[in-house]
């Protein structure tokens, strides 16, 4: 839990929470990224990790029974249970990716809210040009995407492409000719609203740059839908050759199993950063050596926590618990035997816990949403 | 040693042992998967393992030198060494893939005896289907090769599929149509009795899928053969995805070093097992550390032991001491670290232990071989 | 430091020293593999053991801050700086890769002197032959090119190959025909200097594979021009395939994030080594887990020390610290876990730490070079 003593987190990537109570077989569904909710879900890390962690939030014993847990949750309702762990998560700022809502969820306002802290909106470009299907024709997307994206990102603090998903991230690095936009918006808008488009996916990463804020990427873990292999990191390196020399700072999410690909990544290219944001929660105990394999390579000072917490409340608060525990864990070995001295190991704690998001979104400045 | 308090292992996947003395070289070819013998695969991981464990099985004190281990092998002969080894693995029963035979290796039923318990089939789809070379022409291949599949699996408990080693695990996902099928039948049937050809591979593929029996893959870890980033097993996601709503099981085995691949599959797909065998007797004492990763992910409803063990009979020890140690290794520093309870570790030793094999090939159903 | 009871190490694969005293943004961009220069560094595992182990050869204490460290060694000067370092590396003798020279380095006679042992040369492929351009027409290419590395290699122990940062590691294993090499020499000649062609890699390759010297390949870790999904030695497997019958040791150079890959080829070739150089001294204190997963399948007889130290002494006095102490650590946990025995371990670390590397490259044989 939060204390004094206790540096509170930057979550620089989540989703909202479901405003609902939910069956046990939905809570199972949103625990992994499993498709099919499986009880077993409960006998891997992140199940032992919610009857170790959680538990004891809901005023039951460690290692209580899933379905005791199960049935204390659905007692206690989810705005007492969402409560509860929203503010034991001990955040104090939460940069909320709102392109995902395929049931209604809460928005940055009621989540800043929940932590007595501050929500700031990160723009998924791929929701910002679907929103325009049906509304323009090929030859006017490209500005009408410009414009939307400049109004969605008026308060937004950065921007994420879910390219991973879509087409993958062997992208062509070259910024696509007006008349290759036309064309491939003339076949997108002549089916489904549904982008899935290599040269619109490389156009819509290219106004984000203009743009100028930090582009998340999604890289590495996800559900059963994404193509792992083809979401390796290591696959935007002619991308992140070419943006470089603009300085615009890219965010890659996830990365596990690739994550000492991206830690990589993070310490070869200026403006490249990197999380385990996902994984942290999924590996439970594991999450530990998860950091310090992603610390191999990567500078401390890229180097996020983020959750990527969907639905759940207890997946912000595991997130934050497993991050906060692994860092610990992995500075104080160092400082133990000898590698760095304690007070480098605070300093390396806070820029990782904060700072780095701070800085690198500007949290603070403009688009700042402060609600306690 | 199995003792009344050490619960005894299923082996999901062997295959059979060598019925005859070996030389010294022979023994060290059979020890690794390179391809020439070397006295040097005692000075890795494996060859300590051997002085270490095995050595005390032939009498011998832990660490003695490799020519006096191989002398004192010699001395016993192949027969007792092998009922040593089998007796002291402390298996309940093994899965015995029967395709692959270089020379005349112990059947299932000697294999029964020789652990004092049971003994499944696992035949091997491209063993089926070659063995149908020259008996049969195109257009009569795919109804052939049905009636032998169900021939060859009427007392096994699940197939195997090679695909990993003839044409990669990049499958296209589609039930290949009967004139594909007539017309990589013909080609094949044209040249040599060896199947190398996507068609036919998937064709064997969905044939094993109406036959409804799980299937095993192998992915990852195999001899100098195999083109190894054609077996990740991330690349079996599409062929995943048509698979899940059949329901059938998919085992993928081995999977070093994309262990963690595995891992994911297994959580995502609800369908999907994976072990680490040939990995943990290849790994020595590291095999802790893999079981780990593995289980990043993996749920422990998912996880299962094998040994991949051919030829020597230390193999099937190996795997099943530091199997069993590893898993111990792990539960145990999860309950020290207040990860999970004790009776939840004892509860997930048994599923990996055995219980997840007993349920997914329904062992002890029709096929079953006792020799006890 | 290297004293009478700690054995002196052979580093297979090193470059040289830069003559001149450093700006702080000179000596942060040498220390890692990134394009740009950036305070950053020194807040990651190589920025934290340079303040750990390298201050106190400068006479400071551990832990020093990063500008307390620069301005030391400004004040020392570079010549008194690397005497230190290359003293207390405690090498016995460095194969030194003298083909990449962006501004005049020490040579191997100089460092040999520096070390009070002896130095060797390792040619490089692309080097002689990029020497050759304005020299030769197509048609003379291969006649040339072979004399000019049967001069070049007259005393040098090896060779080395960059395909890795040129075309990638997933090579035709095919010898070119004749044709194929005019071709594509007439290709080369008519543009730039840099060879970076399938057909001419593969050329100089197979006339290394002729000079019967061991190659070394660059794979996995390098800056941000290499392609890392190129770079990764399971693209080397047809090439090795082909490779391993003429008997030519082939070493596989870094391999990070690919090393268990790397031990697995160590393991199925018989012909092939790896090593972990640059990684090591990048991964700081993770150094020893890198070397234990390389170890998982690679033979303690197949596993080489380099540092690939480029321009900063504390490269080489970074990586065999990191070395000496890794496997230290590796082989003791075996001897306190029961794995092996400390006769074993003390072996072992001989192999790995000097006598593999005197073994495949006859270092003392022709090509000695002893300046103490």
């Amino acid at each position: 839990m939060a204390d004094g003593a206790t540096p509170r987190l930057v979550d620089h990537h989540c989703h909202g929470l479901v405003q609902r109570d939910l069956a046990d077989d939905e809570f199972t569904a949103l625990l992994t990224e499993a498709a099919v909710a499986s009880a077993g879900a409960f006998d891997s890390r992140i199940g032992l990790a919610v009857r170790r962690w959680c538990a004891p939030v809901l005023d039951l014993p460690a290692h209580v029974p899933a379905d005791e847990y199960l049935a204390r949750r659905t007692e206690l309702g989810f705005a007492e249970v969402d409560a509860r762990f929203m503010t034991a998560a001990g955040l104090s700022a939460l940069c909320v990716d709102t392109g995902y809502v395929p049931e209604p969820i809460s928005t940055p306002e009621s989540l800043a809210t929940a932590i007595d802290g501050s929500a700031y909106e990160i723009a998924r470009l791929e929701q910002v040009a679907e929103d325009l299907h049906g509304k323009v024709d090929a030859a006017g997307f490209a500005d009408a995407f410009q414009a939307a994206l400049r109004q969605r990102t008026e308060r937004a603090v950065g921007v994420k492409s879910i390219a991973a998903y879509r087409v993958g991230l062997d992208l062509d690095p070259a910024r696509p000719s007006a008349g290759d936009v036309v064309g491939a918006a003339w076949r997108w808008l002549s089916g489904g609203k549904r982008i899935a488009d290599p040269v619109l996916q490389r156009f819509l990463i290219w106004c984000a740059v203009d743009r100028g804020l930090p582009i998340q990427f999604h890289a590495g873990l996800g559900d059963s839908d994404v193509d792992m292999k083809s979401g390796d990191p290591l696959l935007l390196m002619p991308l992140l050759r070419a943006v470089e020399p603009t300085g615009v700072p890219v965010m890659l999410l996830h990365n596990y199993p690739f994550h000492r690909h991206a830690g990589y990544l993070a310490q070869v290219f200026g403006n490249v950063h990197v999380d385990v944001g996902l994984a942290t929660h999924n590996l439970g105990d594991r999450s530990r050596v998860l950091i310090e394999e992603t610390l191999e390579l990567a500078p401390f000072g890229k180097f996020l926590f983020s959750s990527d917490a969907f639905g759940l409340s207890e997946l912000y608060y595991l997130a934050a618990v497993l991050f906060r525990r692994g860092v610990a864990a992995v500075l104080e070995a160092g400082v133990s035997g000898g590698s760095w001295s304690a007070a480098d190991a605070d300093r390396l704690a806070r820029m990782v816990g904060s700072e780095n998001a701070v800085r690198v979104y500007g949290l603070g400045d403009a688009g700042f949403r402060h609600t306690a």
